[in-house]
């Protein structure tokens, strides 16, 4: 992993065995949203590629099967994360059993009680998932100590899983977003979507993607960043991530950590810090604090444009796909739906044509609760205020 | 709808509208499960026909489709129905909106209170969800004269939305199983399977089916059927249902009515009476007390066999499926893999090859408290005594 992380290869080749397990649900569908396209009455094309059709529901499986595969075979009978929304815990709990490999899942405790069937799917594929934080760990048990009641983060479910990890045999921790091999990963996304665009007959003036820790959009992006460069397209690539957590659009270009407790090392990316904890929004995938190196370097050379949106503009946006397009979005895969709504009624307004790609994610099956609050008018827009974003950041000025 | 009912034509074309439709996720995906087979150590070959690739997740949404469009084009404006688990539901509220048919739904109040993303779905894709009984029509305000607390039954929602159907203009009563035109409008599954066995170059000896009112059960065996007359193949057919509900294996082959309050004429079936509560499962959708008429001819005939499960078998065996397959069958659909598993045993116990193929009619992901229940140990296994079938047969015996 380390290797692909650094290789300067144009293209490394997917192992047969990984892609024997894509085969099961890859090639995903790109479909051209006609019913939408109707609703909004405009002349854009919009096309989106759906990558809830895998067995875990998101395109999390493309990369914990490559890692679980990797692993599997460099000896490693154990694999450890952390996981915040469940996604990530899902798809590496479904991708370590056919090595034969154990799964132990260190879920934040705040999701683990509000999204309780996330644990019991993990369950059902056999793996061990545990509300962090926990007493199973150094970090975890001072989490505990200053909070008894402590909700967990991301960062110190991580943590535990490094630390949970370092102290078993043939264990190892797994992260499943951010670094260079899980962006390298999922760009199976786009190579897919790129060869059905061609299909199609067309070309995406502009390719959107929800922006977590960036796995989502490089995989989608930068197969069609490499095709524009080529064809001199001029496509647009943006980026878009929720006001609870702006770390491209409000951020800082600086040194961070990409865990709470600063074991691993710095990076330069596009951070609101290491220790800062985003306000809860259902989109719990986007709640990241930084963004990958790799996109964060393109973001600042202005290759990638990148946006944001309050959680209920993001959600009307993913009822109004489900009402049409009879497919509910998860909350994540929603801010890309919201940004290709808004540019199609740009176009309709401008009277232009244009093609629009966007990514989607997964399936919002498992996210129902957060529509139902949507519906109920229960759901609120967050924002971190500036002195908080400062505050943050001044932490990390020293890096 | 009737005119399909009564056909005596061997094939009825599906509108190309509807075809268009079904184009968005079919054909459906007919998989061998490699890994079950290995776990089990068998000869057999393992087949499944997996319909839970549809937008509403089951097989439901082909004749939704189907009926949404023939209704529509007949001027209709408004589609009722009654629905228990919420497949039902979900899937006509879905199909309804392309044809801008407004779709009203009386769930089963305790379902509509233990299931409320299906209540979440069905709204999201624009339809009207009322929890029955409701003070909205006759029936459901006696059922609460009787009953302030009353749960509900399907008798008593599909009695809702009949009643409440017939009053109001451009309004029609749709139902989601049993009736001759649904089994036709599934047959799709049926034939789709046949092609794919036979790219893969084999022919099933045994078709396995969940049995609720028969649906499913006949779309896919319904032409493997046809396919093994003229081929001569000997292959059997299985229909599995439920210990809490055996109207095949238990139930009275007998005039009754289809639905709870009568309404609807009596026809010749397998039934448990239509007025018998089956206990509580988790498999929803097979608590119908009545096997479809043409299923129970065949049944009656010797052309088709039946056999009913324990839930715990059935849970037991939809999470060895999950672990294996990485994908979580409704609680439904596992009964059928329940009794593939057990098929497959037999072919490693005789030392036989065999040829398997069950249908997954639908994913689990809105079932997975009930899976939380299997793995915590808390389900239990119920079935009517033969009192109680003695009983409830006793009260139709005058029809």
């Amino acid at each position: 992993m380390y290797r692909q992380s650094i290789s300067s290869e144009r293209f490394i080749e997917i192992p047969a065995p990984v892609r024997a397990e894509y085969r099961r649900w890859r090639p995903t569908p790109l479909f051209r949203a006609s019913r939408l396209e109707q609703a909004l009455d405009t002349p854009a094309h919009i096309y989106f590629k759906y990558e809830g059709t895998s067995p875990s529901g998101s395109h999390k499986m493309n990369t914990a099967l490559a890692q679980a595969y990797y692993y599997g075979r460099s000896g490693v009978r154990e694999m450890v994360t952390g996981t915040g929304a469940g996604q990530w815990g899902t798809a590496l709990a479904m991708a370590c059993h056919p090595y034969d490999v154990a799964c132990t899942v260190f879920m934040v405790r705040s999701s683990y009680e509000q999204k309780p069937y996330r644990g019991t799917l993990m369950r059902l594929n056999g793996a061990e998932v545990v509300p962090s934080p926990s007493t199973r760990t150094e970090v975890g048990r001072a989490a505990l100590r200053a909070d008894p009641e402590s909700p967990g983060t991301l960062g110190i479910a991580n943590a535990e899983a490094i630390e949970y990890a370092n102290g078993r045999k043939e264990a190892r921790f797994s992260i499943g977003s951010g670094e260079n091999h899980v962006l390298l990963h999922q760009t199976v996304i786009g190579e897919e979507a790129l060869l059905q665009m061609g299909l199609a007959g067309e070309f995406p003036d502009i390719v959107i993607g929800a922006m977590g820790a960036g796995s989502n959009f490089a995989g989608l992006t930068f197969p069609f960043y490499r095709a524009s460069l080529t064809g001199n397209t001029g496509t647009r690539f943006l980026a878009v991530e929720p006001d609870a957590c702006p770390k491209m659009t409000r951020g800082g270009y600086m040194m961070d950590y990409t865990d709470y407790s600063g074991v691993t090392p710095a990076v330069k990316m596009y951070t609101l810090g290491h220790t800062f904890t985003a306000y809860h929004i259902h989109a719990g995938g986007l709640r990241y604090h930084g963004a990958a190196p790799i996109v964060s370097a393109m973001y600042h050379a202005g290759m990638v444009e990148a946006i944001s949106y309050p959680q209920t503009r993001v959600f009307e946006s993913g009822a109004a796909f489900a009402r049409t397009e009879g497919l509910v979005p998860a909350p994540e895969s929603a801010h890309a739906v919201a940004a290709a709504i808004d540019e199609a009624v740009r176009a309709r307004e401008e009277r232009t044509e244009r093609v629009i790609l966007a990514g989607l994610s997964g399936h919002g099956l498992l996210d129902l609760g957060a529509y139902e609050s949507h519906l109920s008018g229960e759901t609120v827009d967050v924002a971190p205020t500036d002195e908080e974003i400062k505050a943050s950041l001044r932490l990390i000025e020293s890096l």
